[in-house]
């Protein structure tokens, strides 16, 4: 009996539940597999055997499973270690008990490295087993795609909370400074995105070692020049040595000064304490940003649904594996001013391991955010809102089957 | 030449913009006065004379306003003295110079007890003057509603991202607690409509006294039975001295466990230092949920148009003032099952300067939630979403007339 398996790893994201739903409706669609089997909590359970059918779910749990946000399957951050071939004789067993042939994992740079990993030791020790990656991170650093499946609907969410939060502090006279702070923590793509709507007045990013005194001259300049200023700060954002700034303020005595709340609490409080404003306000965007339904990108999650498909459907071919099902931009589209993805397979091992920093060239100087090619970058992708089956006043959502 | 004034005071909601057009319209429909000027933020600015004429707003720029969070008028904290004549003075000049007869705050407790000081001066001083009060605050702890407009949008938020980092939290399984923080300083109605999805472990409202030892009792049970913990907590929860949880935890030395992130930060930092888990999550929600528009709840913007309107129609009546409209629910709607909102007048006086808290009868012991009383009552005000005019994937929104 014919079985694939696919599981979910690393963090939740609003649309990974998406992929899941298309890998699992392409199956019902040409049933090249019996049967269809979640692993449980990522390659964690699948080691441990925890496996739940989702051959046959109904259409209607299809849709919910679509629209609800987090991991449906559980997670984990469990990385194979390429020279620890126990987990992999496991694995391979638990794979042998279940007749899966097939492996789906869904996941980001990590769960790629992962797939790499099996799909090379597969093909000395166990040449009929596959394993395929479909991408997934809210940080979109993965390198050969345009962007990654989840990041679209934490930037449209991101977008959103930015623009009515700006709005909250413009209603205000007194003399304040507002902190935002987002995921991301080694780029900045999430923080950058917060700038679509022209809200922002100063920037952050992980990728611009961090200057004290530059950027409080800049906070001065905002504040002399319109008696307000908006921050959007990068989780990841870091000195010129490394050091975090969620650390606290490095120029200040560590015990007095010291800081548990995160980056935006620290450039908060080194505003108030060199006296520029007498407060703030810090607002942190973090599992609230990732995971929420109430604004999904209908891009986001029609890509997630077409990823999850493309991947189940390329595994027709005997061949397929150690590959990856990612998004470029279709260049001609682009050029005549409109959006179209294209999917594409590449090997693993080019979306593993490696961090697409936000670019350079796209980064104004100064804290002043992003330039309008970075803009034109992001808006096509937060368009559009899916029609959600809502519940009792909010969005229907599943019961995760790690819970059931 | 007659005219109206109107103006917003306090913290913004989601929609108190809606109350705004719906004063607006009502003179379109009825053209009472011959002009409505809008204040800009609030007394402060009305005293400075800084007025926006809104007669005229199109019906498009209406639409907007409608679904715009925030103050478009900008707001203050701005509070009148009832022994400081001159700025009663001064205000009856300001209305005097453009032939305002009838002014509308739109604003919560405070605001309430300026229109009932308004009137009450302009009695003896000003009889020609008329001073009318419509409701709005997040907190919802106002006394002589059944609840407030801006409440029930801000819950949906709540509500929301509590049923949505849930499910982030449910797709782990390494022991962590995760705390929520929502607004509420002296009621915690926000925090308790976290519960309405079943989704909340703990609960700490301000209307409690917190039990260190008690709740760490609850939080360890909650591990041992299940391995995790999701925790809500109001940002005005206190211990039995009336000492803020957000001040840190007063159980340990003061300095060295100083904590700046508020009362969640504290709950999380007292589990994690007394061992129970070794790490834990903060999300605080205080901006991102009282003013987003992704989550406006239809019964709530419906309701806060209406009370503009009807606050506008009611001032036909020349004895009308010192009066604020509200919301009742219907009983007999209720007793059937149904939601069915009442509007009714009653004196500024009785809306002033008290706060409603969360019901106790409604509050379960041991920090376990809520009742299905408090739940019934919920249920209602978060139905609904309106159909939003979105643009380049975010609600499209006005722009703020203080900003103009």
């Amino acid at each position: 009996m014919s079985t694939c398996l696919v599981a979910q790893s690393g963090g939740p994201t609003a649309v990974i539940n998406a992929s899941l739903a298309g890998v699992i409706r392409a199956n019902q669609l040409n049933p090249l597999y019996d049967r269809v089997l979640g692993g449980i909590h990522g390659i964690e359970g699948v080691l441990a055997d925890q496996l739940y059918d989702l051959t046959d779910l109904s259409e209607h749990d299809l849709e919910l499973l679509r629209q609800t946000p987090s991991s449906a399957l559980g997670t984990c951050r469990y990385k194979l270690k390429r020279d620890d071939e126990a987990d992999f004789r496991r694995l391979a067993d638990v794979m042998d008990a279940h007749d899966i042939e097939t492996m789906f994992y869904i996941g980001g740079n990590d769960s790629m490295d992962t797939v790499d990993a099996l799909a090379e030791w597969a093909a000395e020790n166990a040449p009929s087993k596959r394993f395929i990656g479909i991408p997934k991170t809210v940080d979109n650093d993965l390198v050969p795609v345009d962007h990654c499946p989840g990041f679209p609907s934490a930037a449209k969410v991101a977008c959103q909370i930015t623009h009515a939060t700006r709005l909250d502090y413009d209603a205000y006279t007194r003399p304040e400074v507002f902190v935002l702070e987002v995921m991301g923590r080694d780029a900045g793509w999430l923080a950058a995105s917060c700038c679509i709507t022209g809200d922002v007045d100063l920037l952050v990013l992980p990728e611009v070692a961090f200057d004290r005194d530059a950027f409080l001259a800049e906070v001065r300049a905002k504040f002399e020049a319109t008696g307000s200023c908006y921050i959007v700060v990068s989780e990841g954002a870091r000195y010129a040595d490394g050091t975090y700034l969620s650390a606290g303020d490095t120029a200040h005595d560590g015990f007095a000064h010291a800081v548990l709340g995160g980056a935006a609490q620290t450039v908060k409080q080194m505003i108030v304490d060199t006296g520029i404003v007498p407060r703030g306000v810090v607002q942190d965007l973090s599992r609230a940003a990732r995971s929420s339904n109430f604004a999904q990108s209908l891009v986001d999650v029609t890509e997630a649904y077409d990823l999850g498909m493309s991947a189940h459907m390329r595994s027709a071919d005997p061949a397929f594996t150690g590959q990856v099902v990612g998004i470029r931009r279709n260049p001609e589209a682009a050029a005549e001013g409109r959006y179209e993805a294209e999917l594409f397979a590449g090997p693993a091992s080019e979306f593993a391991n490696f961090v697409k920093r936000f670019p350079a060239e796209w980064i104004l100087p100064n804290y002043q955010g992003i330039t309008p090619e970075a803009v034109a970058y992001f808006r096509p992708l937060i368009e559009g809102e899916p029609k959600l089956v809502m519940k009792g006043g909010i969005p229907a959502t599943i019961v995760p089957f790690n819970k059931r």
